[in-house]
Protein backbone atom coordinates (compact mmCIF):
# COMPACT_ATOMS: atom_id res chain seq x y z
CA UNK A 1 0.00 0.00 0.00
CA UNK A 2 1.59 3.06 -1.09
CA UNK A 3 0.83 5.66 1.61
CA UNK A 4 2.00 3.27 4.55
CA UNK A 5 5.14 2.76 2.46
CA UNK A 6 5.80 6.06 1.87
CA UNK A 7 4.98 7.09 5.44
CA UNK A 8 7.22 4.17 6.61
CA UNK A 9 9.86 5.59 4.28
CA UNK A 10 9.52 9.14 5.18
CA UNK A 11 9.09 8.14 8.99
CA UNK A 12 10.14 5.17 10.13
CA UNK A 13 13.02 4.24 12.57
CA UNK A 14 14.88 0.87 12.34
CA UNK A 15 16.30 0.16 15.62
CA UNK A 16 18.94 -2.34 16.53
CA UNK A 17 18.58 -5.52 14.44
CA UNK A 18 14.32 -6.11 15.18
CA UNK A 19 12.42 -2.83 16.11
CA UNK A 20 10.62 -0.73 13.62
CA UNK A 21 10.02 2.51 15.16
CA UNK A 22 6.45 3.59 13.81
CA UNK A 23 5.05 6.04 16.64
CA UNK A 24 4.77 9.42 14.39
CA UNK A 25 1.94 7.90 12.42
CA UNK A 26 0.97 4.51 14.07
CA UNK A 27 1.19 3.31 17.12
CA UNK A 28 1.90 6.40 19.68
CA UNK A 29 1.00 9.75 17.51
CA UNK A 30 -1.70 8.73 14.61
CA UNK A 31 -1.91 9.91 11.26
CA UNK A 32 -5.50 9.94 10.44
CA UNK A 33 -5.80 10.30 7.10
CA UNK A 34 -3.47 7.26 6.95
CA UNK A 35 -5.32 5.28 9.23
CA UNK A 36 -8.38 5.36 7.65
CA UNK A 37 -6.74 4.81 4.03
CA UNK A 38 -5.43 1.64 6.19
CA UNK A 39 -8.91 0.33 7.13
CA UNK A 40 -10.49 0.91 3.75
CA UNK A 41 -7.63 -1.25 2.19
CA UNK A 42 -8.10 -3.68 4.81
CA UNK A 43 -11.63 -3.58 4.18
CA UNK A 44 -11.28 -3.99 0.22
CA UNK A 45 -8.80 -7.39 1.18
CA UNK A 46 -11.68 -9.13 3.28
CA UNK A 47 -15.13 -8.27 2.31
CA UNK A 48 -15.20 -11.30 0.28
CA UNK A 49 -14.73 -13.26 3.16
CA UNK A 50 -18.20 -11.41 4.62
CA UNK A 51 -16.49 -11.13 8.35
CA UNK A 52 -19.39 -9.79 10.76
CA UNK A 53 -17.30 -8.61 13.54
CA UNK A 54 -13.79 -7.04 14.06
CA UNK A 55 -11.47 -8.54 17.16
CA UNK A 56 -8.43 -6.44 18.13
CA UNK A 57 -6.19 -6.63 21.11
CA UNK A 58 -5.25 -3.27 22.84
CA UNK A 59 -3.93 -0.71 22.93
CA UNK A 60 -2.49 0.28 19.66
CA UNK A 61 -4.74 -2.58 17.75
CA UNK A 62 -7.99 -0.44 18.41
CA UNK A 63 -7.25 2.48 15.86
CA UNK A 64 -6.81 0.54 13.05
CA UNK A 65 -9.36 -2.13 13.72
CA UNK A 66 -12.10 0.82 14.08
CA UNK A 67 -11.17 2.39 10.28
CA UNK A 68 -11.26 -1.29 9.11
CA UNK A 69 -14.94 -1.88 10.97
CA UNK A 70 -15.99 1.68 9.51
CA UNK A 71 -15.09 0.77 6.13
CA UNK A 72 -17.08 -2.63 6.46
CA UNK A 73 -20.25 -1.12 7.10
CA UNK A 74 -19.62 -0.28 11.00
CA UNK A 75 -19.31 -3.88 12.05
CA UNK A 76 -19.05 -4.15 15.60
CA UNK A 77 -15.21 -3.79 17.00
CA UNK A 78 -14.24 -6.01 20.22
CA UNK A 79 -10.77 -5.93 21.59
CA UNK A 80 -9.34 -8.14 24.09
CA UNK A 81 -7.89 -6.86 27.53
CA UNK A 82 -5.01 -7.53 28.81
CA UNK A 83 -5.43 -6.74 32.52
CA UNK A 84 -8.61 -7.80 34.08
CA UNK A 85 -11.06 -4.70 35.59
CA UNK A 86 -13.08 -4.43 38.24
CA UNK A 87 -16.16 -4.62 36.21
CA UNK A 88 -15.44 -7.93 34.22
CA UNK A 89 -17.48 -10.86 33.73
CA UNK A 90 -16.30 -14.26 35.27
CA UNK A 91 -17.29 -15.99 32.29
CA UNK A 92 -14.03 -14.93 29.75
CA UNK A 93 -12.05 -16.73 26.80
CA UNK A 94 -8.61 -16.29 27.64
CA UNK A 95 -4.90 -16.80 26.14
CA UNK A 96 -1.66 -16.21 27.12
CA UNK A 97 0.83 -14.14 24.98
CA UNK A 98 4.32 -12.92 24.92
CA UNK A 99 4.70 -8.89 23.93
CA UNK A 100 7.67 -8.51 21.52
CA UNK A 101 7.48 -4.99 22.28
CA UNK A 102 7.06 -5.08 25.78
CA UNK A 103 9.23 -8.03 26.93
CA UNK A 104 6.42 -9.53 28.84
CA UNK A 105 4.36 -12.27 29.34
CA UNK A 106 0.35 -10.95 28.92
CA UNK A 107 -3.02 -12.40 29.46
CA UNK A 108 -5.43 -11.43 27.04
CA UNK A 109 -9.30 -11.67 27.80
CA UNK A 110 -12.85 -10.85 25.91
CA UNK A 111 -15.79 -11.80 27.89
CA UNK A 112 -17.38 -14.44 26.08
CA UNK A 113 -20.81 -12.47 25.38
CA UNK A 114 -19.04 -10.17 22.76
CA UNK A 115 -17.64 -13.20 20.92
CA UNK A 116 -21.21 -14.76 20.03
CA UNK A 117 -20.74 -18.54 18.79
CA UNK A 118 -20.55 -18.29 15.04
CA UNK A 119 -19.24 -15.02 14.90
CA UNK A 120 -17.14 -14.60 11.39
CA UNK A 121 -14.34 -12.89 12.91
CA UNK A 122 -11.60 -10.30 11.48
CA UNK A 123 -8.51 -9.69 12.95
CA UNK A 124 -6.64 -6.57 13.12
CA UNK A 125 -3.43 -5.60 14.35
CA UNK A 126 -1.22 -2.90 14.05
CA UNK A 127 2.31 -4.62 14.10
CA UNK A 128 2.51 -8.70 13.47
CA UNK A 129 6.40 -10.27 14.39
CA UNK A 130 6.28 -13.30 16.16
CA UNK A 131 2.62 -13.74 15.90
CA UNK A 132 1.82 -13.99 19.55
CA UNK A 133 -1.04 -11.83 19.74
CA UNK A 134 -2.62 -13.37 16.57
CA UNK A 135 -2.18 -16.86 17.79
CA UNK A 136 -3.88 -15.53 21.35
CA UNK A 137 -6.53 -13.87 19.40
CA UNK A 138 -7.52 -17.41 17.10
CA UNK A 139 -7.57 -18.80 20.46
CA UNK A 140 -9.67 -16.90 21.98
CA UNK A 141 -12.05 -17.38 18.86
CA UNK A 142 -11.54 -21.05 19.34
CA UNK A 143 -12.65 -21.12 22.67
CA UNK A 144 -16.29 -19.00 21.87
CA UNK A 145 -16.51 -21.32 18.19
CA UNK A 146 -16.24 -18.81 16.39
CA UNK A 147 -14.26 -19.16 12.94
CA UNK A 148 -11.94 -16.52 12.20
CA UNK A 149 -12.16 -15.36 8.33
CA UNK A 150 -8.85 -13.29 7.91
CA UNK A 151 -6.44 -11.60 10.10
CA UNK A 152 -5.59 -8.06 8.83
CA UNK A 153 -2.29 -6.50 9.58
CA UNK A 154 -0.62 -2.87 9.03
CA UNK A 155 3.15 -3.44 8.92
CA UNK A 156 4.53 -7.10 9.09
CA UNK A 157 8.33 -7.95 10.34
CA UNK A 158 8.85 -10.61 7.07
CA UNK A 159 11.91 -11.51 8.89
CA UNK A 160 9.83 -12.86 11.57
CA UNK A 161 8.09 -16.20 11.99
CA UNK A 162 4.59 -14.62 12.84
CA UNK A 163 3.91 -14.27 9.35
CA UNK A 164 5.09 -16.99 7.35
CA UNK A 165 3.70 -19.52 10.37
CA UNK A 166 -0.09 -18.33 9.92
CA UNK A 167 0.08 -18.72 6.40
CA UNK A 168 1.20 -22.29 6.89
CA UNK A 169 -1.53 -22.95 8.68
CA UNK A 170 -3.89 -21.51 5.84
CA UNK A 171 -4.93 -18.10 7.57
CA UNK A 172 -6.04 -15.67 5.11
CA UNK A 173 -3.52 -13.18 6.11
CA UNK A 174 -2.92 -9.61 4.84
CA UNK A 175 -0.59 -7.30 5.34
CA UNK A 176 -0.09 -3.55 4.20
CA UNK A 177 3.23 -3.13 4.14
CA UNK A 178 6.21 -5.88 4.87
CA UNK A 179 9.42 -4.94 6.50
CA UNK A 180 11.55 -7.37 5.18
CA UNK A 181 14.88 -6.32 7.53
CA UNK A 182 16.65 -3.67 9.40
CA UNK A 183 19.88 -2.20 7.74
CA UNK A 184 21.68 0.59 9.78
CA UNK A 185 18.58 1.87 10.90
CA UNK A 186 17.13 2.06 7.30
CA UNK A 187 13.72 0.18 7.08
CA UNK A 188 13.75 -2.04 4.34
CA UNK A 189 10.54 -2.98 2.79
CA UNK A 190 9.67 -6.11 0.69
CA UNK A 191 7.74 -5.55 -2.82
CA UNK A 192 4.05 -5.57 -2.50
CA UNK B 1 -27.01 13.04 23.12
CA UNK B 2 -29.99 10.75 22.38
CA UNK B 3 -27.98 7.77 20.62
CA UNK B 4 -26.25 7.49 23.59
CA UNK B 5 -28.89 8.32 26.81
CA UNK B 6 -30.79 5.22 24.50
CA UNK B 7 -27.29 2.55 24.33
CA UNK B 8 -27.09 3.53 28.34
CA UNK B 9 -30.76 2.74 29.16
CA UNK B 10 -30.90 -0.17 27.40
CA UNK B 11 -27.27 -1.93 27.65
CA UNK B 12 -25.63 -0.71 30.80
CA UNK B 13 -25.34 -1.64 33.97
CA UNK B 14 -24.97 -0.25 37.28
CA UNK B 15 -23.08 -2.49 40.01
CA UNK B 16 -22.78 -1.21 43.26
CA UNK B 17 -22.54 2.30 43.73
CA UNK B 18 -20.63 3.85 41.44
CA UNK B 19 -19.89 1.38 38.64
CA UNK B 20 -21.02 2.20 35.14
CA UNK B 21 -20.73 -0.87 32.85
CA UNK B 22 -21.07 -0.31 29.05
CA UNK B 23 -18.39 -2.76 28.22
CA UNK B 24 -21.67 -3.78 25.43
CA UNK B 25 -21.00 -0.91 23.41
CA UNK B 26 -18.06 1.73 24.77
CA UNK B 27 -14.83 -0.03 26.07
CA UNK B 28 -14.65 -3.48 25.34
CA UNK B 29 -17.21 -4.18 22.72
CA UNK B 30 -17.80 -1.02 20.35
CA UNK B 31 -20.85 0.02 18.88
CA UNK B 32 -18.96 1.39 15.38
CA UNK B 33 -22.24 3.15 14.65
CA UNK B 34 -22.64 4.71 17.99
CA UNK B 35 -18.64 5.67 18.25
CA UNK B 36 -18.77 8.10 15.10
CA UNK B 37 -22.03 9.68 15.74
CA UNK B 38 -20.43 10.38 19.17
CA UNK B 39 -17.50 11.71 17.24
CA UNK B 40 -19.60 13.88 15.51
CA UNK B 41 -21.48 15.04 18.68
CA UNK B 42 -17.70 15.88 20.02
CA UNK B 43 -16.44 17.50 17.07
CA UNK B 44 -19.83 20.11 16.57
CA UNK B 45 -19.25 21.11 20.27
CA UNK B 46 -15.30 22.18 19.86
CA UNK B 47 -14.92 22.97 16.16
CA UNK B 48 -15.34 26.49 17.44
CA UNK B 49 -12.40 25.80 20.08
CA UNK B 50 -9.89 25.59 17.10
CA UNK B 51 -8.62 22.48 18.12
CA UNK B 52 -5.38 21.21 15.50
CA UNK B 53 -4.53 17.76 17.85
CA UNK B 54 -6.75 15.15 19.90
CA UNK B 55 -4.91 13.78 22.98
CA UNK B 56 -6.46 10.87 24.97
CA UNK B 57 -4.61 7.84 26.96
CA UNK B 58 -4.88 4.11 26.06
CA UNK B 59 -6.66 1.91 26.10
CA UNK B 60 -10.34 2.70 26.26
CA UNK B 61 -9.87 6.22 24.71
CA UNK B 62 -8.68 5.78 21.48
CA UNK B 63 -11.76 4.92 19.63
CA UNK B 64 -13.47 7.64 20.41
CA UNK B 65 -10.69 10.03 20.00
CA UNK B 66 -9.80 8.73 16.56
CA UNK B 67 -13.86 9.15 15.94
CA UNK B 68 -13.66 12.49 16.85
CA UNK B 69 -10.08 13.67 15.23
CA UNK B 70 -11.92 12.25 12.05
CA UNK B 71 -15.30 14.04 12.44
CA UNK B 72 -12.90 17.89 13.19
CA UNK B 73 -11.09 16.85 9.52
CA UNK B 74 -8.73 14.31 10.25
CA UNK B 75 -6.71 15.82 12.87
CA UNK B 76 -3.96 13.68 14.13
CA UNK B 77 -4.53 11.45 17.32
CA UNK B 78 -1.64 11.10 20.54
CA UNK B 79 -2.32 8.48 22.65
CA UNK B 80 -0.38 8.81 26.42
CA UNK B 81 1.08 5.35 27.19
CA UNK B 82 0.71 3.84 30.56
CA UNK B 83 4.20 1.22 30.55
CA UNK B 84 7.13 2.07 28.83
CA UNK B 85 8.22 0.52 25.65
CA UNK B 86 11.42 -0.11 24.49
CA UNK B 87 11.03 1.78 21.59
CA UNK B 88 10.49 4.94 23.92
CA UNK B 89 12.04 8.11 23.56
CA UNK B 90 14.06 9.53 26.45
CA UNK B 91 12.32 12.78 25.93
CA UNK B 92 8.90 12.40 27.52
CA UNK B 93 6.04 14.43 29.51
CA UNK B 94 4.66 12.19 32.00
CA UNK B 95 2.13 12.39 35.23
CA UNK B 96 1.19 10.41 37.69
CA UNK B 97 -2.56 9.34 37.44
CA UNK B 98 -4.93 6.80 39.90
CA UNK B 99 -6.97 4.99 37.84
CA UNK B 100 -10.36 4.10 39.49
CA UNK B 101 -11.16 1.22 37.13
CA UNK B 102 -8.26 -0.61 37.85
CA UNK B 103 -7.64 0.70 41.15
CA UNK B 104 -3.52 1.51 40.70
CA UNK B 105 -1.66 4.20 39.95
CA UNK B 106 -0.14 4.44 36.36
CA UNK B 107 2.45 6.78 35.13
CA UNK B 108 0.91 8.07 31.54
CA UNK B 109 3.43 9.27 29.26
CA UNK B 110 3.96 11.25 26.23
CA UNK B 111 7.26 11.48 23.90
CA UNK B 112 7.28 14.90 23.48
CA UNK B 113 7.88 15.15 20.10
CA UNK B 114 4.20 14.30 19.95
CA UNK B 115 2.51 17.35 21.56
CA UNK B 116 4.72 20.42 19.62
CA UNK B 117 4.72 23.20 21.68
CA UNK B 118 1.71 25.13 20.92
CA UNK B 119 -0.71 22.34 19.68
CA UNK B 120 -4.40 23.26 20.40
CA UNK B 121 -5.07 20.21 22.48
CA UNK B 122 -8.84 18.85 22.80
CA UNK B 123 -8.18 16.18 24.92
CA UNK B 124 -11.23 13.07 24.51
CA UNK B 125 -11.81 10.22 26.70
CA UNK B 126 -14.66 7.68 27.27
CA UNK B 127 -15.32 8.05 30.72
CA UNK B 128 -14.69 11.02 33.39
CA UNK B 129 -14.49 9.60 37.17
CA UNK B 130 -12.61 11.51 39.76
CA UNK B 131 -11.04 13.26 36.63
CA UNK B 132 -7.16 11.68 37.16
CA UNK B 133 -7.25 10.62 33.75
CA UNK B 134 -8.03 14.55 32.24
CA UNK B 135 -6.16 16.19 34.84
CA UNK B 136 -2.99 13.56 34.19
CA UNK B 137 -3.10 14.78 30.62
CA UNK B 138 -3.76 18.65 31.39
CA UNK B 139 -0.15 18.00 33.02
CA UNK B 140 1.62 16.45 29.90
CA UNK B 141 -0.05 19.69 27.89
CA UNK B 142 1.50 21.96 30.37
CA UNK B 143 4.46 20.29 30.14
CA UNK B 144 4.88 20.84 26.52
CA UNK B 145 3.65 24.52 26.66
CA UNK B 146 0.48 23.40 24.65
CA UNK B 147 -3.13 25.19 25.85
CA UNK B 148 -6.37 22.81 26.32
CA UNK B 149 -9.09 24.23 24.10
CA UNK B 150 -11.23 21.22 25.48
CA UNK B 151 -12.04 18.49 26.97
CA UNK B 152 -14.67 16.39 25.54
CA UNK B 153 -16.14 12.83 27.59
CA UNK B 154 -18.53 10.01 26.08
CA UNK B 155 -19.83 9.62 29.90
CA UNK B 156 -19.37 11.47 32.56
CA UNK B 157 -20.05 10.12 36.35
CA UNK B 158 -21.54 13.41 37.76
CA UNK B 159 -22.16 12.19 41.02
CA UNK B 160 -17.83 11.94 41.16
CA UNK B 161 -16.25 15.21 41.40
CA UNK B 162 -14.25 15.34 38.44
CA UNK B 163 -16.56 16.84 35.84
CA UNK B 164 -16.79 19.85 39.06
CA UNK B 165 -13.66 20.36 39.65
CA UNK B 166 -12.55 20.51 35.68
CA UNK B 167 -15.39 22.98 35.33
CA UNK B 168 -15.01 25.01 38.64
CA UNK B 169 -10.74 25.61 36.76
CA UNK B 170 -12.47 26.84 33.76
CA UNK B 171 -12.15 24.48 31.13
CA UNK B 172 -14.60 24.29 28.77
CA UNK B 173 -15.91 20.48 29.58
CA UNK B 174 -18.40 18.53 27.44
CA UNK B 175 -19.88 14.91 28.32
CA UNK B 176 -22.26 13.45 25.83
CA UNK B 177 -24.26 11.71 28.71
CA UNK B 178 -24.02 12.57 32.44
CA UNK B 179 -24.86 9.50 34.84
CA UNK B 180 -26.20 11.41 38.04
CA UNK B 181 -26.23 8.10 40.42
CA UNK B 182 -27.15 4.15 40.35
CA UNK B 183 -30.29 2.95 42.40
CA UNK B 184 -30.87 -0.75 42.96
CA UNK B 185 -28.90 -1.66 39.44
CA UNK B 186 -30.23 0.92 37.69
CA UNK B 187 -28.45 3.78 36.12
CA UNK B 188 -29.62 7.43 36.33
CA UNK B 189 -29.54 9.80 33.78
CA UNK B 190 -28.89 13.80 34.74
CA UNK B 191 -31.07 15.54 31.55
CA UNK B 192 -29.09 16.86 29.07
Amino acid sequence: MRALRDAIMTYGKGLGADIVKVDMFLNHRIDTTLLFQMGEELANRFRQDQPNLVLTVEASGIAIAVATARALGDLPVVFAKKSATVVQSPDVAQAKVYSFTHKRENVIRVDKQYLPAGSRVLIIDDFLADGQACQGMMALCAQTDCPVVGIGIGIEKGFMPGGRNLRAMGVHLESLAIVSGIQDGRILLADD
